[in-house]
């Protein structure tokens, strides 16, 4: 090793400034660096540099086309050795593949690394997907640069073979929800009938009567479409009124509004990582693809920190020079596990480090704080109650994205903060520039829905007890729900052949639909069942799903909550002594008298006992009674508003 | 030089390989490159390679730091500089940044190149945009690396800046286009009445009854929104009957569909080019801003071809392996001049080198064909007309994309090709797979908008010869309308404030709605106001916008088609000598009598007299005759069918 050293570095004026610690470190570093992988693997940052040297590079291209040509189309697993140039250390500085999956920040298509080779350096390539040319000459394998034609279809049926055979080929289920009999809806023929237990409608806004009736006035008076972006034609009092809902919503001085908030985080932070000189984006590792994709266009150097960790987040932000631009992406809720992240600690990292913060609220809006604004109005609940928003989380919170698509029952995406910062992305992103405007009635619809979730509580608070209600029935039935404080209920089933089956014996034996959420949208071996409780999930349907579910998990033998607490937990399921996940809608914020709480607590007790039993425990019961006289109240509440 | 070049050599193993020529080519060679480059400049090949050597990549940084300190903000310029390594030829290295604006292919945020620096290297920067910290330490101008944040707010600040120093920041108008007025439209208040010239829904499709019908009652059954990605709930039997229509509509096996154009352009080409082997994106110079974005994205070479020009692809194809993969990636109808691609020749190309073919027809689909399946079907016009589409041009076409935006009058977009192809981005794109479903009254008015348009023929016919009776009258005028086959009609104006001043004045005092169309939509020194007729624009309109047109060229002084003549010649504008542009929809596709048509031509040998004379030319009257007795006969036909 140390004579290959020696001689590198006397050859190579890289390897004459490096350290041994240097390169060890180099070698070992893979976060900031995962898009110049194709297909899905990382390297190391010395195999991105080296790539950029005009001999390693090289060397490393006729090495992984002799590793495609043995493997069949180019794996990941090719691009991860790094060998075939003499004068480089070799055994030390190779990176092995992670094993396990990439969660949400496994890209699923990775861009290649921009290599403009001159075209008359010939770089020997392997012939596989390729067959004989529309001539009908035979193929010559011998041939260095075969006179045969790119086998388009051939390569097509590769990708979808490889999908199928990790099982993350995906089947869509035909579901036609009923405005009029939410939550149902009709698969192919109106005649078979299933319940959703997965939409994000969160609150059924979908078929709320003020949102349809502003839509169908809206269609009558402007009709179907905005005729064109909004640069041309395409700017209505429509798109004013919205954005300037979405500003009052977060309290921020502008928002915009975009196709989708796939388009609005996409965008953002492409345009911003890309202008901003030398811009770092730092992105929690489970954010969303639209999050990632953003980050991978903008070009700009990407730190990945730990999810929800804000101590490494800091050590992170801490080896940055104070005045180079930073971004932190994350979200407030997480989607496929429920988690919350730390945003007022997100906040003060910020302003210690000179970092401004981008808040994904897409699951959160609606759903949290007095008007629905999201978690972060959630944190300041009492402030914003009072309409006091200065000096709260969510007035700290630079960029805030949100959808129209979930809570609000609509379809479209958006982001708030400074009238600077979002008149510079509207002038500057193509994603937004460059597309046509939203529907007239699709923004007159989201406008109106988010205008009736400022104004009504009942909604939310409605469908936290029932989220409430559901993990309750399913703990008690020994289903591993992974624990979390928000409203989503994610049952870890562990396996991406029985996710799916349990999934179809739902649908099919028992007429409720519950997609299974496989890799890549979790990691392999973290599959799951990802239940969405709403309003309009009373007592009847909760009954239905957690029986449905008892029973499947017993034909196919999917382990529960005690197996994993056998195998000492797994992802917060059946993790010895783990503290209990106080959900982000305390009960006084609930509105559940002192005296519901008292008789809850002594039936989770007696609960806690009869964990095993198979009919419902009291604890039911008693939730139950609960939600009854909350929707009571409710009910009169939305009546009165 | 030489002996620089000996001493390079001495050191540098590629300076060691590479010839003079070698070396020349690569320094004047930018093309395939432009993504690489900050700040929307070019570079040359030999900078981006030199940008991938761990020596010359770091001079390049502190040069380029330098330049951004002596200059403001990072300027596209000072990454075109190449110097600061004594080892390396300089002078005749240097790349100028072209003057002229790079017209739609001018990236309006440019990636810079993912550089992940080892966050120890010290990377001299300048300050500015860096005010005192928060905690009100003053800020040290002499330390190398202030100890001061980045002013997020005086970037965005500077940004909107050089939008208004350019004339390139936009004013939206806020534009309400009335269904039961159609072409009119309210502005901010409903008492302001314009008559709107600059809309896609090039049809009126977005106020057709079908359309709405479909759309209220899918509203009134299903709800507002999808409620979930495609994947989770958001599948549906509107979904299934959309992609089916759209697969009939372009005779292909599949079809899907995204939120937008712009998305269904930029997820299918970036995943395609990211995902093919060593695939290569030939892009027409002209291509909309998503294809552009979907090859920068793809990280897959690119070649940028000249505009329509064949000849000059043939030799890029030929100058690629035959066995790469290759994607030739263009427009039908180019949008804001008109021009048409020549598919044909295209796929004869394709076929012969290897390559498959990526057809934008956005601004065709509903306009062209009998069936309104764009260009690619009004090229077998008879043979489509008889339902056989085997072996047309159309279906040789592997890719055709659409909006269900425009002639469609809805919001949306999609790819139709073989099932494979189609299966494989289904699978594999983030934009695709991570966002919320249309909203099911969206996807059900652009079905039925569709089959209305593939059983009636009127709105597109009238469309056409409400086309060529505004280009007759501003031609009659002297108003420089930029020929071309299709239904845009392009007015050059050639100055950004005088476009701008040109919108204003017909908004405010004529009441007409056509927004200017400046940089980087067009390159600088073309802007233009971009006309786009639809059936509801009838005779009234008509004159009032000619005439409007006609007194603001006089008030504001802007050059008139013998202005241009008399300095030559424009983008097509006064050329002598040039040949008519030929309407793609002849005489007889659009019904005009043979005698009707001699009249015409008759009038406009007359109109040649008198091309300078203020009165209505003979010419209108004749196309007035013309169009009512089509508008007569279409009406009758549209009631039959």
């Amino acid at each position: 090793m140390d004579s290959v050293l020696r001689q590198s570095k006397a050859m190579c004026p890289f390897m004459r400034k490096a350290t041994a610690a240097g390169l060890r470190a180099m070698s070992t570093t893979t976060t900031s660096v995962i898009a110049h992988s194709p297909g899905g693997g990382t390297m190391s940052k010395l195999q991105v540099l080296a790539r950029r040297c005009p001999v390693m590079g090289k060397a490393m291209a006729v090495q992984s086309a002799r590793m495609r040509h043995a493997a069949g189309f180019p794996a990941a697993a090719a691009m991860s050795t790094f060998s075939g140039h003499a004068k480089t250390p070799k055994a030390k500085l190779h990176t092995s593949r992670p094993q396990e999956a990439q969660a949400v920040d496994a890209p699923v298509y990775t861009p290649r690394e921009k290599v403009p080779l001159p075209p008359h350096i010939p770089v020997k390539k392997q012939h596989i997907g390729v067959t004989a040319a529309a001539t009908g000459r035979p193929t010559t394998t011998q041939d260095a640069t075969p006179a045969t034609k790119f086998d388009y279809e051939a390569f097509y049926t590769h990708e979808l073979e490889k999908k199928h055979k990790d099982k993350s080929y995906r089947y869509f289920n035909n579901i036609n929800r009923l405005a009029k009999e939410f939550p149902r809806a009709h698969m192919a023929t109106k005649e078979e009938k299933v319940t959703v237990w997965c939409a994000n409608d969160y609150l059924g806004m979908g078929r709320n009567p003020q949102v349809l009736k502003a839509m169908h006035e809206t269609l009558d008076e402007y009709g179907a479409g905005a005729g064109g972006t909004r640069n041309i034609s395409g700017h209505n009092k429509h798109a004013v009124e919205l954005e300037h809902t979405i500003a009052r919503l977060h309290a921020k001085e502008a928002a915009l509004v975009f196709s989708s908030c796939y388009v609005a985080n996409d965008a953002t932070l492409a345009t911003l990582g890309s202008k901003m000189p030398d811009c770092v984006i730092l992105s929690d590792s489970l954010n969303h693809a639209s999050m990632i994709q953003g980050i991978r266009h903008s070009g700009a150097r990407k730190i990945i920190f730990k999810h929800n960790d804000v101590q490494d987040l800091e050590e992170k932000l801490a080896s940055l020079p104070l005045h180079v631009p930073k971004i932190i992406a994350f979200e407030s809720v997480y989607s496929m596990c429920g988690s919350i992240g730390p945003i007022e600690e997100i906040c003060d990292l910020a302003e210690k480090y000179g970092a401004i913060t981008f808040l994904d609220e897409v699951h959160a809006v609606g759903m949290y704080g007095p008007h629905g604004a999201g978690v972060a109005e959630h944190l300041d609940y009492e402030a914003h109650l009072q309409g006091r928003p200065r000096g709260t989380i969510m007035d700290r919170v630079d960029i805030i994205t949100g959808t129209l698509g979930k809570a609000y029952g609509c379809v479209g995406g958006y982001i708030a903060g400074s009238g600077k910062l979002v008149d510079t992305v509207r002038s500057l992103a193509p994603g937004f520039i460059f597309t046509t405007s939203l529907p007239p009635a699709v923004m007159a619809g989201a406008r109106t829905a988010i205008e009736y979730q400022m104004q009504h509580q009942g909604d939310r608070r409605l469908q936290q007890l029932h989220t409430r209600a559901v993990k309750e029935a399913l703990n008690a039935r020994d289903i591993p729900v992974i624990p979390n404080p928000s409203h989503i209920v994610p049952i870890l089933v562990g396996n991406a052949e029985l996710a799916k089956q349990a999934s179809d014996k739902l649908l099919h034996d028992h007429g409720i639909y519950v997609q299974s959420i496989n890799y890549p949208t979790v990691p392999v071996g973290q599959e799951r069942l990802r239940v969405t409780p709403t309003p309009g999930h009373t007592k009847e349907f909760r009954d239905e799903l957690v029986a449905a579910i008892d029973t499947i998990w017993t034909e196919l033998g999917i382990k529960r909550t005690s197996d994993w607490a056998a195998d000492g937990g797994f992802i917060g399921v059946g993790v010895p002594g783990a503290a209990p996940e106080e959900p982000l809608w305390t009960d006084e914020q609930l509105g559940i008298a002192e005296t519901a709480r008292s008789l809850l607590q002594a039936a989770e007790a007696e609960q806690k006992e009869a964990a095993t039993a198979s009919a419902t425990p009291a604890a039911i019961g008693i939730t139950e009674r609960i939600l009854e006289r909350e929707m009571q109240g409710l009910r009169s509440t939305a009546v009165a508003a």
